[in-house]
């Protein structure tokens, strides 16, 4: 993969502020639609919960992008937002998504790291995040993501979730130092504990979900090659659970946003039952300055630096990079 | 759990009726949710995709019970029909999803086996499917839910699927006998081949991912205690792909509805690179009789029968009865 320098953050903020723009001055907007893959697809999933929860007037749905594609669904059409992420911008599924939208007539607004990738240039409007080195944690996918959903929810419903969530978006780069800072030592001892295994689940529900699917789907089995499934806290209790045992290792997600009692139910049973169990709690975060209106969906942005940190700990111990691939980029599939 | 007599098909017929006129005479409908858990849950996946997919008016979600509650979207209302199902009909989740969408304004039709349950009596309309000892696989819950769905989209929109969607249903017990001997000894041997795998992921796309992850989290997870998870086949190119070896023992499915070309594809990589793979094919199932329309949503009736026949074989040779539990129906939780 290409290293390329990160766009200007004064840049992005212009990139956002005209896909907003776009999107406000659509004379009817009905549904906004979310597509990508792995990882991107998983950072969409929070921003479906948001509108999903938020929303009166706004249909939403998010999709992997080979399926969505397939679905050809009607209600893709001049009222409709399509919101798209590939980080290299080359996901040939996700371009095609982009290229499927625009023709039936959505606005698409694709995020991407790369500025002239095929899905830059197949979508309406870009957003090129940053990533690597000297990025800014206000300026990568899932925070301006969010801040774009929060602003075309305001433009569209006059609903005041725009300013919270920029100030929360704003606090990340002095809130995730020390969050990192906090979770050091734990997440070493868990990687260290955990090197040996074989298979480990990850559990979230609501805006929480797509962090643990990204662990699962993204960390652990790509990047660890590890077993897992995410498993949804409220699916819990309805099959998975029998799988449940002293020896059965999960990390579970405490979140902030209306579904965290489904979380509570299925933590108190599991950890009553496994002994291998690390529950992370976003009581724990330091959100406490955060206007409480979006507190909740803020913490998937804090678990995804959080859950990092634990992959980096368990790469380190298995002496297995996060970097190593058997198959992606190494063969034609 | 309490055996009961199923209910006459010719009462079923009356409520199936009752609840699509209810759902026609709505002055508005604009929205079909669907909600449940688990295993009703999954059931409810294909119903999704069918509206999806088909329907230029109305917008639909599936989400599980306790998560669709928990957030409360103000869409769904008087303009929504809320689909619910629950085997006993006792599922707590659900019964108060049924609770909250009437209160809400919608118009709630409810799946059980049981009459009379709290989830029929919260629901305005009930729809009692069969189950267990004489059956007709015309008359349980799959069979029904995909016929109410293609009568509402056909009253809504003037579409055509009702009929053959209902002629694909009729076809049912003359076909499930006949594709059950025809996986017989397969399934038998599958079941000995794969006695002592401790994990078993399972994989499809589109309207086929409801029978793919029911298997994975209650026939898998519930009823064998065997590590599982669905993976989406359009995401499977995006993490998952990396956990695939020869030794790593996956079930695909290749379906027959828009989707199929992302299951081939993974399927592909998948039979290349392991050899522990059981692909079932729906074009084995001999579904060529029907209208060529309602084949590929019509195809999860039978991956659900195929599915539970490969199930059984593993117990049996597992020594492990897929009525065991450890926890389920054996404590408070």
């Amino acid at each position: 993969m290409t290293v390329t320098v990160s766009t200007e953050s004064s840049v992005i903020d212009q990139q956002l502020a005209e896909a907003r723009a776009a999107i406000a001055a659509l004379p009817t907007l009905e549904r906004v639609f979310f597509t990508a893959c792995g990882g991107s697809y998983a950072v969409m999933m929070p921003n479906e919960y948001f509108v999903s929860s938020r929303s009166t007037s706004l249909e939403t749905a998010a999709f992997n992008a080979a399926e969505f594609t397939a679905r050809a669904s009607r209600r893709v059409n001049s009222q409709s937002v399509v919101i798209l992420c590939s980080h290299s911008g080359t996901t040939p599924e996700t371009v095609e998504a982009a290229r499927h939208a625009r023709a039936a007539g959505a606005l698409t607004v694709a995020f991407t790291h790369e500025l002239g990738s095929p899905l830059a240039e197949a979508a309406e409007y870009v957003i090129a995040y940053q990533h690597g080195e000297g990025k800014s944690e206000a300026y990568v996918a899932p925070s301006l993501m969010l801040r774009l959903v929060a602003g075309l929810l305001d433009d569209h419903e006059g609903s005041t979730h725009g300013a919270a969530v920029d100030a929360a978006v704003a606090s990340l780069p002095s809130v995730v130092p020390a969050v990192k800072a906090k979770y050091a030592d734990a997440a070493d001892a868990w990687g260290f504990s955990y090197r040996r295994e074989e298979l480990i689940y990850t559990m979230a529900s609501g805006s929480n979900y797509g962090p643990a699917y990204s662990f699962a789907i993204c960390l652990l089995q790509e990047m660890q090659w590890v077993h897992s499934a995410a498993i949804h806290a409220g699916e819990y209790f309805h099959g998975p659970f029998e799988i449940t045992d002293v020896d059965v290792p999960f990390i579970a997600l405490l979140g902030l946003d209306e579904t965290r009692a489904i979380e509570e139910r299925a933590v108190k049973f599991l950890t009553a039952h496994s002994e291998r169990t690390l529950v992370i709690d976003a009581k724990d975060f330091g959100l406490d300055h955060l206007d409480e209106s979006v507190r909740g969906i803020a913490a998937h942005l804090i678990f995804g630096v959080v859950l990092r940190t634990f992959a980096d700990a368990l790469a380190d111990h298995r002496g297995h990079p996060l970097s190593v691939r058997r198959y992606m980029w190494r063969m034609d599939y």
